[in-house]
């Protein structure tokens, strides 16, 4: 927490999207007044074991939901707007607005996670000008990024004009038209800005991002050599890629049938908005299709990440019902791999070989750009809006470094720019900007079961499963002290090179130990003179149990001892009895 | 299993190295005599969790040990002997002959596993001949890699000369001035060449893959602008690599120390055999650093790929005892991150960014060259060799399709060539290649824990571990068919959104109505006309409870029930009584 030492600066709080791709989630503070840019989410990373959603902490805006008076939405990729319903469900968003496309795809979400009523969504259009709270007043430029209607926003604040870019490239030649507002961004920069916050995605990548056309001849190319079925994967949201897919499917006369979830989604909402525009009859279901020739058959799915449920990863698999790869087949990842998700893509594709499609994919084949700038790009947006201070956010932290490296370049100042992570308080002043203190920024893991959040403790009980296993015993104690029967060893998940009935033995001979040694408590128990330290007994078998297994497996698996205690034969009874018959294991 | 349907034939198994990069393991078969060539391990992909090393089904050579006559090994990377201790555990191999640096690496492995004794090592020159059994005759011929000694080999066999081409590069200026020798290579090639097997890690690459000479003057200009320490990473086994950076040391008036254990074995090793040149001063141990000007120091350490327990990646995370990252470091990361490694790799990076190091990284540095041959490189060894087969290997499917393309386009036939799988039994006959048949070729995981192998049921079982978690119930239930006490119930790594006490009392109704439902067996049981039947009772419990959580977590923990039923009261006594004290839970 930081204290608001400062009632003249303009506190930005970064939430998540700093040192990291993903879960943008920007705060901008000024007095009692909270307005939020974008609210993403992240997809898990090795060892978050069963977790499919990756949120930022939202410890500050709980805390501070009494300021919140809107939010702002730059464009419509899930590490911007995929985190909204979660808020939704902790706190009130007064206001939302956003590009059309944007706030529909939001408002399925919101529909589906039952918070629609929690907001209010306008829809904004081009230099539309809207005011929030009583402090900010924020125009939204048109930009070019991989999906259609996307945003840079120009933040009028108490201290200046603050920019920040959202996502973008600069694409002189836009599949859709829709040109970058480069005349808005200069009227601003003569203006004066006084803080720019630019996208840093390529801020390690030289020279300029080319247009999203430029990949038209090349996809081309590849349909008009393809003689049997066309199987094209993308990103569901690059409506863009989509756009000339279809165009192009046309021109090849081929039929398309869209499969994937994410990708009908879009596709629906885009063609309502008229972003995707094809005749109706372009478009079939799969089952059409099966009459028709291969050559007329043009199959646009997702999966171009080699994500495991995904139509494409299913189909790799042979375990898609409707669609087979076969002889014939031309597959097209119009996609480069995520780091990250290299291996799974690549493993699909020699999948998809092996069962006799051609796969076409990789940089050499042109049929992929990035949808964010590189550094040309990055410097002309500096170029076009000349700001006095310098942020730069969406990013790991050495293209964070880059990027202010490209700046300084550039002419700004190195004390004109903070490298930030997330959960920092930037405090920009009227003629200053500098780090002032911290907010809670950790990551709060979402299980696939839907079934609730996955705490620290239960993602290190499955670190700790995954690796070693899991050894259950059970031993039943009667009130003497004396271990009722042999315990019962039950391993999971664990290595062993010893038979389970040596380990039983030895876990026997470990808790009879335990019990001699504990023989007077006992003793004395049944002459009244105090009652028995169950937990206490519980907590040293354990310990030795543990010593046991690490000595017996030279790992350390999860331990759970269950110490059960027998009634008297004579009180038996059906369920349930009174509840000291066994002493609870601490979980 | 394949039955040897043609004894003219001479058959080649590959157990490992195809369809991956790693545990490249083949067989060479004729009549009744098995050579092996090399025998790798591979490191585990995501979900292997809790394995370190993964070895090739050894099934087909344990089924036949006894026609193993011996082993070539091409050279001394992990990925080519690496398994050799494990084999050498399950059957003897007569003799191995490899390069000496390769066979000294061996040695120390074998020693540590103590299976020394199971085989007779012998060291073999350039050119030397060695007579393996009564049909193999195996000329060295000297190649060019990343590391040292390395061999290609030319297999005389009764169906024709089998050239191996082992790792290769064309490097034609290499360190160590041990030139490929294309003499040799050409001489085969004019006697006649009947098979080529030939490495395709870079078949995707176009062109020539540089010289390792090539980084000598970049990694030059970086230490010159160096100020403070030093601190570099490459491949432990990259021999050439490591003699620059020594000799750099040197000229910038720095010494050297080395950390990470298998850098510093490898280091041992190559400066016993000379392969490494430097006097003994240059190399410190790190204690010796501290009081020296940081710039008189350069680290050399492990961790290039961000492995988990390395010493860079210790020192990223702050854990390293004696060396902690610092303002004015420069560290030189003089490798590409192999896919797969990408992220761990970008992790650490920026740890060490954030601490102020100066980071240099990246292709465009020019400080890491590959140790295999591009597509230039593929088609020069076709040349210089003229096979009339072709049989690509080394790598994953795409790149085996890959390099079969490129080598029909130098003239070799389609059908003279053929791709192949782990386990697949080829057939190379006078005039023919052909698949036949299939040996078993699955994967062998070894535990981190070092006390086993870790079968698929253990995995799978880990697997379920890690996502949904365990849930351990455990009852008591007496002779009468009552439950005795309220069940206990115990959570690991299970998200819950209902609370512990709820779960248990629906726990115990599932029991409690599965009794019931069993009320007559008890009571015809208590009249002695049948005995109970336990286990059955115990497997319709579970089936009840695993309903039960799936329908309460919606996710599928693993589950451990445990049916106690508890023993009359007056034959108490301390352990062990009898067996009958519950049910075992089959495991």
């Amino acid at each position: 927490m930081t204290q608001n030492n400062s009632s003249e600066a303009l506190k930005i709080i970064p939430l998540g999207g700093l040192h990291e791709i993903g879960k943008n989630t920007c705060v901008f503070e000024y007095g009692d007044e909270i307005i939020l840019l974008d609210a993403g989410l992240a997809f898990p990373t090795d060892g978050m074991h069963g977790v499919n959603i990756v949120l930022p902490d939202m410890t500050y805006l709980r805390e501070n939901r009494h300021k919140i008076k809107g939010m702002i939405v730059t464009h419509g990729h899930e590490d911007h707007i995929g985190g909204i319903p979660f808020h939704l469900k902790q706190f009130d968003i007064p206001v939302i607005y956003g590009p059309r496309l944007a706030m529909a795809l939001l408002e399925g979400k919101l529909e589906e996670a039952g918070v629609a009523d929690r907001t209010e969504i306008r829809t904004v259009r081009p230099r539309d000008i809207v005011r929030i709270g009583s402090y900010f007043f924020v125009e939204f430029i048109r930009n070019t990024h991989s999906i259609a209607d996307s945003f840079t926003v120009a933040i009028h604040t108490p201290v200046g004009i603050v920019i920040h870019t959202g996502d973008f490239k600069f694409d002189h030649t836009p599949v859709d038209g829709e040109f970058f507002d480069f005349q808005k961004l200069a009227e601003y920069g003569e203006k004066g800005v006084h803080c720019l916050i630019s996208d840093s995605t390529n801020s390690e990548v030289p020279g300029f991002t080319p247009s999203e056309r430029a990949v038209f001849p090349n996809l081309d190319r590849i349909f008009s050599q393809a003689q049997g079925r066309l199987l094209v994967t993308t990103f569901a949201s690059s409506v863009h890629r989509i756009n000339m897919i279809l165009e192009l499917a046309k021109k090849h006369n081929r039929v398309v049938s869209v499969i994937g979830r994410s990708m009908l989604n879009v596709i629906a909402h885009a063609r309502n908005l008229g972003y995707i525009k094809c005749e109706d009859d372009l478009l079939q279901p799969l089952h059409m299709t099966h009459k028709l020739p291969d050559s007329s058959v043009l199959i646009l799915t997702t999966g171009s990440q080699g994500e495991p449920m995904s139509a494409m990863t299913r189909i790799a698999n042979g375990e898609h019902r409707q669609v087979k790869a076969r002889q014939g087949d031309t597959i097209v990842f119009s996609a480069n791999p995520i780091p990250g998700n290299t291996i799974a893509v690549v493993n699909t594709i020699d999948k998809l070989m092996m069962q006799g499609a051609k796969v076409v994919y990789g940089k050499d084949q042109g049929i992929h750009v990035s949808g964010h700038g590189c550094q040309e790009d990055q410097k002309l947006m500096i170029g076009l809006t000349r700001p006095r201070f310098f942020l730069p956010v969406h990013g790991e932290h050495r293209m964070l470094v880059k990027h202010s490296q490209t700046a300084q370049s550039t002419g700004i100042p190195a004390e004109n720019m903070v490298i930030i992570d997330n959960g920092d308080v930037i405090e920009l002043g009227k003629d200053s900007i500098r780090k002032a203190g911290k907010v809670p920024a950790g990551i709060e893991l979402v299980d696939t079961s839907r079934s609730g959040m996955v705490n620290d403790k239960v993602l290190k009980e499955r670190q700790q499963l995954a690796g070693d296993g899991i050894v259950t015993i059970a031993a039943t104690i009667d009130g003497e002290g004396h271990l009722f029967s042999k315990p019962e060893v039950h391993l999971r998940g664990v290595v062993s090179a010893i038979e389970r009935p040596v380990l039983q033995s030895k876990a026997e001979e470990a808790i009879a130990a335990v019990l001699r040694d504990r023989w007077k408590d006992f003793t004395r128990e049944l002459e009244g003179q105090i009652e028995t330290d169950w937990a206490g007994l519980q907590v040293q078998i354990e310990r030795e149990l543990h010593r046991l297994l690490k000595r017996e497996l030279q790992s350390n698996p999860l331990l759970v001892f269950l110490m059960q205690n027998p009634e008297p034969a004579e009180v038996k009874s059906t369920t349930p009895t009174r509840q000291r018959s066994a002493v609870k294991v601490a979980s």
